[in-house]
């Protein structure tokens, strides 16, 4: 069914347009307004087998061929009455008031509300409520407003087939469901018209759950960024004169990369930490949690998801680093020391060691939050029960975490010991990621073990 | 609910089977037809607890154990006096007029028609509408269609779990709705009877929208591997008797892809750029799109997806290479020939930089690309409102344009200016794959300033 | 929409929270019992805008502050007595009993049962079936029990927002199904009261198609690897005292990895196989397949995955192998030993075949696989038909198929026919993976051939 809109409308060739219900008798249904969306309206209208005709004040002033052929243009009174049942109010909430005149010839008829909000912090009534205020015999709905233009005239194939729909009305409800239904949108029932107020507001929204973390994200990036510019560049370049700066563009992203995603991954099991010291603390777990802690608690999926991301970015760009330029450079000079020197090199049971567990530690944890981004997708994670949500993402989580600490230990190895790890009294960046994530792992393992 | 239906049908064992509503008194049901598909309903009608009698012209004729024991086999008439409402008509659509001698024992029930349409394009009615033009005072509701035999016997844990249900009874549409849960299905209402042309021809549907966009980025990839094959193997083998036949495998692929994938990528775009330009050269936006141009708009996102695995596949491709056996083969001659000429490889400044750049354009391109992909996933793409979905598609989108080009860029370095890159007088793949990305991207910031 | 639910409860502060339908005139609810369940149900409907009265044997017993303000506490009779309609009943399923005495202020009211299986196997009724016997002129639906309380109280935005109902009464089941959405969850019918058995035991299920796969393919896991250690570290150290331990961690799971992927492969088509071979032997079609075979036919889509994310673990820890120390370690002593012998390496032209090939082969039946992981998501799965279904994953998996076994061949070479590839006269562990692989293919082609 994925494709049933994506035909043409109105195509005037052979094909399957002749697959359309035109035979379908509908009863005529009236648009009032003559925008862009009343046009893109009356065009799936009419394509959907549906009888239209748009009313409007200046129906002289309409350019001919704006609206379908099929399509009746007529003022606002002759629309209304020839309107068997359904009315959509295609106008700027602001002229509502304009259309009061018209009260009793809209009076029984389902008045459809298509208006967004006009800000995302409304005070007082919505407008689909406002409308049911001035037409108090009307039964209005709520609904097609989360539904562009484009998907009108296209179909909805490209973004969401969903029309949220509410009322307080059953009766219109149904009508309006039905006829969503005959125009290939998915009908969702929101309730009653209260709900037209977050309805109106939903086409404004602009990711508004990823802000946070994401602003949090490229802090964190910009820091751990900035500490080894200075580090790994400036310092050495002002002190030494030695100039590394073709490293800004590979080499420090990726070292800036993983520490970002460990401390992004640690502040996801963080805040569940804290709930659990403040029910302790305050002696009760009926006590409501401060603001700031819930909408830390509610952004978790979206904190795994970037911690997720910049570690994929990190093994993709680890994975890169034998393509360099420089690679081959210094492969080839350290042969060529070798051979100055006259000996094979030696083996180096350590390092060996070492390179293995941390890029095997990396693979796993990689591979773990893999599966955690997966089961965040909507449908799979509708296939899970609470039991098995928990399962997976406390029980995975805790093992990526601990993997990628264990990466982090392991690369870092011994030198965390040597004086040469702190060049200009500083610690290397690794260091500094993996201080919070190791006070998040044992406060969790000790939490469980109470 | 993943695994409701998984459970074995009239499994003989202990286990889940005991769980089956079979304690649930429902009405007696009817199929018409003895056919493979009659078979498979009955099976799953009985599992799920409905007393189910089969009709057949030639009962005597069914071999036993054919339907399970607890089907009762009658002639037509038998079984359908036996019906309290439900008839299921598993007969070939031709065969529908046999039944006219029925009539009467018909009327005032509901016959669901499980036809699938012969071919693509029907003209006339469907199979359904014709089935209520024969049986006028019975209730015609269209479904099961899409369900296949399997899915009918096992349970639909594997395809999609829709069973879409058309009619112009309401109250047939219920029973149906209401029988199809209880089978463990998702009843999906599409409308009135007319929509049974589309649920029809809906199980012939061979992922029609990919058709075209797979032949496109197929024909590109052959264009580019057959351009490469004549530049970088058979005109030095021609003109030179050089033997690099060895890198039809790997090497030549992975020069094609990412020109594949960046033409690709361009030609989303590009359709937008000509609907604007149609309509400022039409002076209105008022006038329908020619059909080809609508079906390019329509095909974007799936040429979008081509674009984002030709662009992974080249990324795999690459990070492949050092694992080459004629990767170490070039290292140690390299390193060889530098020990013969006694001096260390020089620093190669310029080298360097053009390497971690373009790397570096790469990565992030192709992680741009992936977030695209991941909100094309329908479940993700439902969770957005338009503002949000044409804010990543469009937003990414250039994003993952301009870093791709870069990255081609970066990887052609000035070498476009030298005389060395024409061999015989022909450009490399990636400046003939950078023309069209240029020109769009160029004419995307253009209009954006408008 | 995806943010409706995510608003704190309850919140003190300015804000969305204004924004709540608390204008809306809903008839008063009952909860009967005062633990976590109840405690966060009433929370959730007290956020929606619905009067809520708590009824408790021992409402004194009850901490202030436990309940929000605005829900009402009273003994068990006059809570009952308040509700208009609905009475929640969020006590232990055992106690119902105990409310006998109430039957009659029952008496017309929906009943909402949202307690869970106390195990996964019941005998007997279901829960809600007993509730109903109890309290006759009572409407018992069954719901709200797969919602956990951390839903009810933060938002459903993390797991699922699904609440499964099922009821003998269409009536009861209006009302919950009113009421559930309107507290943002997405109701969803599932049918009679005979459902409720499935209902009530969702939340304790764990993955229960997961496990089995899960086994086997650890087991073959273990066996890989335990053969690894054996003929690649034990036997070289114990007879020539060579210490390759340092492969444990990263070589030797590299190794395994691909093996089991490529067995689990040939698992998804080995039962299907079977069947075909079963009908061939039974000499019927009619009839149904063992029960082993079933689970084995219903498990086929878990075996996939697994196959493949063992496929894609293998890909990303071989592109890891030139990361490690080793690798330059060998690099830098084969040009050594080559500046040493005074010559350049020898151009190994069937060697840079072999590599060429199997990298080939293996990338593109990695993207192959990709490509089947995708399609087994629900919200793409749902968008195809039958025969879309099929198309991809018998099509697809073949040529998967095809290419492991390819890759596996490739990096074999002619290796199989050398005396030095089985040391201590053992095959190595890719010879025993690609026999059943093998087996399934031939015998795939010759079913396809009939």
């Amino acid at each position: 069914m994925a494709e049933d809109m994506t035909t043409p409308l109105l195509s005037d060739s052979e094909g399957p347009a002749d697959a359309l219900p035109v035979c379908l008798t509908s009863p005529t249904v009236a648009i009032l307004g003559s925008g862009d969306f009343a046009r893109s309206l009356a065009l799936r209208l009419v394509a959907s087998g549906v009888r239209v005709v748009v009313g409007s004040r200046c129906v002289n002033r309409i350019p001919s061929g704006l609206f379908p052929d099929a399509v009746e243009l007529r003022n606002q009174e002759g629309a209304v009455s020839q309107a068997v049942c359904l009315v959509f109010m295609a106008l700027f909430p602001e002229h509502y008031c304009s259309l009061l005149g018209l009260q009793s010839a809209l009076a029984g008829k389902v008045l459809v509300d298509v208006s967004n909000a006009a800000e995302m912090n409304i005070h007082g009534l919505s407008n689909a409520e406002r409308l049911a205020e001035l037409f108090p015999n009307s039964l209005v709905v709520k609904g097609f407003n989360t539904v562009s233009t484009w998907e009108l005239q296209t179909g909805a194939h490209d973004g969401s087939r969903q029309v949220l729909i509410c009322s307080n009305s059953t009766e219109g409800k149904k009508k309006v469901v039905q006829l969503a239904r005959q125009m290939g949108f998915h009908p969702v029932d929101m309730g009653g018209l209260s709900a037209a107020r977050e309805i109106e507001v939903a086409p404004l929204r602009l990711l508004p759950s990823w802000s946070g973390p994401v602003v949090v994200t490229f802090l964190l990036f910009l820091f751990f960024y900035g500490y080894g510019v200075l580090l790994g560049i400036l310092l050495p370049f002002l002190a030494q004169g030695h100039n590394a700066f073709y490293r800004l563009a590979l080499d420090l992203v990726n070292e800036s990369l993983p520490a970002v995603a460990l401390v992004t991954l640690a502040l996801v099991y963080f805040p569940g930490l804290f709930a659990a010291w403040l029910q302790l603390w305050s002696g009760t777990k009926y006590r409501r949690f401060p603001s700031w802690l819930d909408n830390w608690l509610q952004r978790r999926k979206q904190l795994g998801l970037l911690s997720f991301l910049g570690a994929a970015l990190h093994g993709v760009y680890s994975l890169c680093l034998p393509l360099r330029r420089i690679s081959l450079h210094r492969i080839v000079n350290t042969a060529y020391k070798q051979v100055k020197a006259g000996t094979e090199e030696p083996w180096d049971e350590l390092g060996v060691w070492r390179s293995e567990l941390y890029l095997s530690c990396g693979v796993l944890g990689l591979g773990v939050l893999s599966l955690l981004a997966v089961t965040s997708l909507p449908s799979v994670g509708n296939t899970l029960n609470w039991r098995e949500f928990t399962f997976v993402q406390s029980g995975l989580g805790y093992i990526a975490l601990t993997l990628s600490i264990m990466h982090t230990l392991f690369f870092g190895w011994d030198f965390a010991f040597h004086i040469e790890a702190y060049p200009f009294y500083m610690p290397p960046s690794y260091l500094l990621a993996v201080v919070l994530p190791c006070i998040v792992l044992q406060n969790l393992c000790r939490t469980d073990h109470r």
